[in-house]
């Protein structure tokens, strides 16, 4: 099944642009049928093209579903991005594919990376969240100083959204604990993963001070982009066993 | 660090024709420079250059180390290759740094690849095992049918392995349970992931027969990498969860 992405569809009963050309271009699909598409906020649209245009197909809208989200729990995930791109155009895709609420690419000290293509990067959330026929799109922020992000954190923090804050360091300078031991299920968390060269000393004492736990994600030694992935499913993986054994 | 990969470095006292010319022509690595290596087989070496060859690099063995597994569960994958190969050289990496004691591939009904470069697969797998600073290599069985492979699985069971085994299942046709729900920390699990196109009816029934567990790996629709991988940390993350709790 096709998922298209309709932002606004309910007000415009038209599809974005790269979306008409995708149904009418390489779909072939007309005036008549019947298309299943997303806006991004948890609803779910099946329309009926009425006019097949290859950048603006319009569409009446034959049923809104409210799609209940999988899972309770919210995860934000901030990371360093890695200086190869891909390693971080991967772990968006399975970020998205695995569930994830928030997205934030924090520039530290020690990264390589002092840019990125936070339009491509986009449109990389967007296609998996279409593939993987979610109807929620997870909030992106792009790619900010890890300063700022940590301001905003504490913020969050003084003002009790009761969140669980994680920092992954290497590091063993500083007292941490193992995420699989701390994390209590059904809490939201947000996740901190540092870049290759791993966060600076004063980098993760901001973080303390804003309120996240130094934390391991395992006995292995682990790339940035696949700690930031195997703390996410830490996360989740904590909450499917708990929701199974409270099921028994 | 750098970690070469010397798998007979104690018969021959010699690194491969790759290693030395990674030693001696990358790293400019001269005699009397110290190298630390693995075998493969939980081994780690400390050794002093005594010929820097670029294709047969000799060393004198000062330190020999038996590197203790991080966990004791094992955990075998056996997936079916995906249409676009890079997305099972990422999976291969990605198993090989979160832990994998045994890959196979299998050839499945619904198979789109119909053939896999294993020995590219086996360097992906090396150079994981490298990068993530680890002693073992996991043992790949290659390119195998999925009828083969489930025999020799029906075999383990009735020699009475005591292996938890899973396959990952989209149709609801066949009742399925938890993986997170029916996993005992502890125990060595056997993970079968199938085609894009899923396994046939037939498949399944066989994985039953053979000793499998229809499971579902969540609640999200995952792409076959995706699921295995999340499959493989579901596993791990049992164990970091039961580990971390029975240190309370």
């Amino acid at each position: 099944m096709i998922q298209f992405y309709t932002p606004d569809i309910e007000e415009t009963l038209t599809l974005p642009e790269t979306e008409s050309g995708h149904c009418c271009r390489v779909l072939r699909l007309k005036e008549g049928d019947e298309i299943e598409s997303v806006d991004g906020r948890g609803h779910r649209f099946r329309s009926e093209i009425t006019l097949a245009h290859p950048k603006h197909t319009k569409v009446r809208i034959l049923q809104r579903t409210d799609v209940e989200p999988a899972r309770r729990h919210k995860v934000t995930l901030a990371v360093a991005p890695t200086k190869n791109i891909d390693r971080i155009e991967w772990l968006l895709e399975k970020a998205v594919e695995v569930g994830v609420d928030r997205i934030v690419l924090v520039k530290c000290e020690h990264s390589e990376r002092k840019n990125v293509n936070c339009e491509r990067l986009e449109k990389i959330i967007v296609s998996a969240m279409k593939q993987s026929l979610k109807a929620s799109l997870p909030q992106f922020d792009g790619f900010v100083q890890l300063k700022e992000f940590l301001k905003g954190e504490a913020e969050a923090v003084s003002a009790g959204d009761g969140k669980q804050r994680f920092v992954g360091y290497c590091s063993d300078e500083v007292e941490r604990r193992s995420l699989a031991g701390e994390y209590a299920p059904g809490s939201d968390a947000v996740l901190l993963i540092g870049p290759e060269g791993d966060f600076s000393p004063e980098e993760i004492d901001m973080a303390l001070k804003s309120g996240f736990t130094a934390a391991t994600f395992g006995e292995m030694r682990l790339r940035t982009e696949t700690a930031a992935l195997y703390g996410l499913q830490s996360v989740h993986i904590a909450n499917d066993i708990a929701h199974a054994h409270a099921e028994k």
